[in-house]
């Protein structure tokens, strides 16, 4: 006895709860393997590192975006259109230094922590969601944007929102030869 | 400066692979943990237990569905709505016990592996997937129904699809006193 259903076309849109969840258990064992928070912090980091650099190419692929020419426009672009896609969350974008390359992407809400009540007392340091910083970082290198990505608020760590830093690090007069 | 875009409601829908990525990077964490697959598989099954029982409120109330009447109802309801939901993909079922208490989900294509090439030599018995067993264990017994899953092929091994084994515990003729 088979059932089969009708074939549809592949979805890839999928209800984020199971991702959560298992980003969760994720952070969970490298507290287990890891004593200190910065070890964990940083290995959240170098894996979203290397998931960046591969993800990139779905991004480019599945958005379908132009180049962007200004620090602005890309960071508008991960906000707006991978956030979106990938959390299915849109934060807003500030420019908080007069030479224009650092910018803050400002999450009223987190999905990463639908699940987290909060960090136990002895996890005080940890940067729960620090994987999305080397996503960040990572995929940026692969259109060759050097950037420092570092959480600067925190809601698990009781600010009022979650922000995220990002600082573009070559100066703008050097773009016009690079591709982005 | 701040550019907010407009609020529209929350969207708890994403494409899958940063999902698929980070779920890579948790496998390939647990294989630096443990030397032996067993471990590892043991692991995996044990994380998605714990993530079923959580999982289960979010599908019930998000899914809508009614309670199932039969194994076989049972089994519909986890490939064309949970897996669908979860994975964006919807397995074919099979029933293969003359009892009717055993079924198998049959993966054609596994979205999970979308970024695996093959195994590596060293980690021929790794079930790669099998948080997704703990998953449906775990949320199977959040609706009183004990069962046990394991992968019964993998196309990860050299196997022609992915099939899911599902095997309920119970009786038929228990079930008329318990909930689904």
């Amino acid at each position: 006895m088979s059932r089969s259903p009708g074939r549809k076309q592949e979805n890839h849109k999928i209800s984020r709860e199971l991702f959560v969840l298992t980003y969760g258990a994720l952070v969970a064992q490298l507290c287990k393997d890891y004593e200190k928070d910065e070890d964990v912090n940083a290995c959240l980091d170098r894996m979203g590192y290397s998931i960046g650099i591969r993800l990139i190419d779905d991004f480019l692929a599945r958005s379908a975006v132009k180049r962007c020419r200004s620090y602005s426009e890309t960071a508008d672009m991960i906000a707006q259109v991978a956030f979106k896609m990938y959390l299915g969350v849109t934060p807003s974008v500030n420019c908080s230094s007069a030479t224009g390359n650092e910018f803050s992407l400002i999450l009223d809400k987190n999905p990463l922590v639908d699940f987290v009540e909060e960090l136990p007392a002895e996890r005080a340091s940890l940067c729960y969601c620090n994987l999305l910083c080397g996503v960040i970082r990572g995929a940026l290198e692969m259109v060759h944007l050097a950037a420092e990505v570092t959480f600067l608020q925190d809601r698990l760590k009781g600010d009022a929102v979650t922000e995220i830093g990002i600082t573009f690090l070559r100066k703008p007069e050097d773009r016009k030869h690079r591709r982005n």
